[in-house]
């Protein structure tokens, strides 16, 4: 089956092309261990939780020597009591220093000025490299420059300082890098090769189409989900308050709807013109709908619906190895400390394998919902039916059938 | 503080006015007991995973006799072999014969034709009541018969027939009630007792508010959630695959995109007005937002995200009653069997109560992702020592920071 990094790779098609880097990259991704035992020294400038983060899984790796400089002193400190920077330093001239790998790490609308700086500070052989959420514009800013490439690690970072840095934040995560036509292959070769010793997954894109990406993978979502929040909760029906009986749908469409403002008025404004195309498409698509529902079109909606089911089917079958046969079981729980240990360990007892796993709380007197999804029928209803005999009520439904 | 069903009932305003009935009925729900007692005998009309669940829940309760009717043969089989069911009846006549309460648990489309089959065939102090997921059109249908009132049980129901029916589908349910100017007040209360004696909340609410409310909450989410998956499903981005590359907001906007055509194609339909009128709103609201993108306006998309926020908080503040300090501890785990189970029994043994718990699958080979709600910082930063501890690399977050 296709999974998700391999995917991304852009096929090989041109022997001159900067495609080549890409492929050099691809055969770095063989000699992880390699790459990473080569890089002994690397600068982090902006210490939060990416950067405090990229410290900590490099030192795991093995790397020699992390400086770190962060314009916040406190954030600089935190990251050298953590561990993440082994020297933390009051310039970026200092951070950067002999540095062979130097990762900005700041909000993406300083990234820019920061790229600029730090080529001006480091020497020729020194790849330069940044992890923002956007790529257009540090790439335009540093296109005549090959050592520098654009990185962003794909990652559901949260943005609380680095209080809250861990190696594994990278782990198995899709870091995508954008190489231009005048990089340099040795500068790629290293980068590559980091990314990967830090266990995540690095994909080669254009940066403006990683931006047009990402516009429909992550800043489309997040903007709906404001959207879609704030016109629900400020919308009353007869004295009714829609957030008041919010199901199961609004409650996952609004996750991450408010989220941290500091970041993301930076990335929605960064990366606004692809968003807007996403959103005026999006506009053009709920219209379609309109229309049909206007003209009672079963047909339309039928077939709305159905290709819905194959796109999410096709997003499931990315995540989940064996599509076609997952399960949810449904179980209601007291709120009571330990009451989730009771019933994984009834399924790790019987090497039940749980796939995905929630609890919904409800409230402190009513308990909650807990839903647990399981490969294959068979194994699905042997767990419903160890679960029955310790008293627990289950109802078990196909996931691809689900009307929740 | 508030919590969703309270907060839902109509406040008394008007002694001669039908909201009369919702006050009655607000206090038969401290008799629970006594209701449920006095039904004795209950008809269910379509016995798919609604209706046999209306019947386990029934039995459980303690009502005598349930009698069953189903244009397939086969879910009514199946719902008399779960005990749903004492009488699997050949025609409506038959099953509905003297029963004192008849729940219709119809397609949404046919409940109209139902609903008036019924009342013709049932006697002048029978209570007849649905359980579609639309009030109005069924609503219209019964106007003039005082035994009518609708109803809708918010339950994330699955739709996989009555072999999935639980008694405990409804606990804790709002379950919506929408009572008439004609309504029978001893209908009113007796439908009243009934609902709350499965375990749910009855919420009294005009039917076309109803409908108007549940466009927000559940099929504008629905549709909003068919649409982003279809536009990120058939775009590509120079060979690349959004989906292939989803995070976790555009995974979790998806969950319910292609739910049940079956079911879903009719819900749409019958609430196309109220749908529409929301979804024309919501072009507005994104229109609104790429107006500001496409002048830079950082003070609007501030203002934007910080409003969502609030909103997010004021949902949060109705499902958990701690909001405020709630924490999310993320755990990367290998995926094996058991290995929550190590998890969460270290976190029970301590007494630290999981408020809500999700657990993504990566994949077999590299793991997944653990994501742990506790409430209450010095709780969270507890639970993490103790996890690290055990060799888990732990990231802590509070969960209102959230840039996921």
């Amino acid at each position: 089956m296709k999974r998700a990094p391999e995917n991304l790779e852009l096929p090989e098609k041109d022997p001159v092309s900067p495609l080549d880097l890409l492929e050099m990259g691809v055969s770095a991704a063989g000699q992880e261990g390699q790459s990473a035992a080569r890089l002994s020294r690397l600068a982090i400038v902006g210490t939060g939780l990416i950067g405090a983060s990229v410290g900590l899984a490099a030192k795991r790796a093995g790397v020699e020597l992390v400086s770190g400089f962060d314009p916040d002193p406190a954030a600089l400190r935190v990251a050298h009591e953590r561990g993440a920077v082994d020297l933390a330093a009051d310039t970026p001239a200092e951070a950067v220093g002999t540095a062979e790998l130097v990762v900005i790490a700041a909000p993406v609308a300083d990234l820019s000025g920061r790229a600029r700086e730090v080529l001006g500070l480091v020497d020729e052989t020194c790849t330069v490299t940044d992890v923002g959420s956007t790529k257009s514009a540090v790439c335009a800013a540093t296109a005549d420059d090959k050592r520098f490439i654009g990185g962003h690690p794909v990652c559901g970072s949260e943005t609380s300082g680095p209080g809250y840095a861990s190696a594994d934040l990278f782990e198995s995560a899709t870091w995508f890098l954008t190489p231009h036509a005048g990089t340099d292959p040795d500068c790629y070769r290293l980068l590559h090769g980091f990314v990967a010793s830090l266990g995540a997954h690095p994909v080669a894109i254009d940066a403006a189409a990683h931006d047009r990406l990402v516009a429909l993978t992550s800043h489309l979502p997040h903007a709906l989900s404001n959207l879609l929040v704030n016109q629900a909760g400020s919308t009353r029906v007869e004295g009714h308050e829609p957030l008041a009986s919010a199901g199961g749908s609004l409650r996952d469409m609004t996750r991450v709807a408010g989220a941290n403002p500091r970041i993301w008025v930076d990335i929605f404004l960064e990366n606004a013109e692809p968003l807007r195309e996403a959103l005026a498409e999006h506009r053009r698509l709920i219209e379609q709908l309109e229309t049909a529902l206007a003209a009672g079109d079963t047909g339309f909606v039928g077939r709305w619906i159905a290709e819905a089911g194959l796109h999410r089917r096709h997003l499931l079958a990315e995540v989940y190895p064996s599509v076609g046969g997952l399960f949810r079981l449904r179980v209601h729980v007291a709120d009571q400390p330990g009451v989730l240990a009771g019933i994984t360990q009834v399924l790790g007892a019987e090497r039940i394998n749980i796939e995905d796993l929630e609890m919904q709380h409800v409230s402190p007197d009513r308990g909650g919902s807990l839903s647990i999804v399981i490969a294959g029928d068979d194994e699905a209803h042997r767990a419903a039916e160890l679960l029955e005999t310790q008293g627990y009520s289950v109802v078990v439904s196909d996931i691809l059938e689900e009307d929740a």
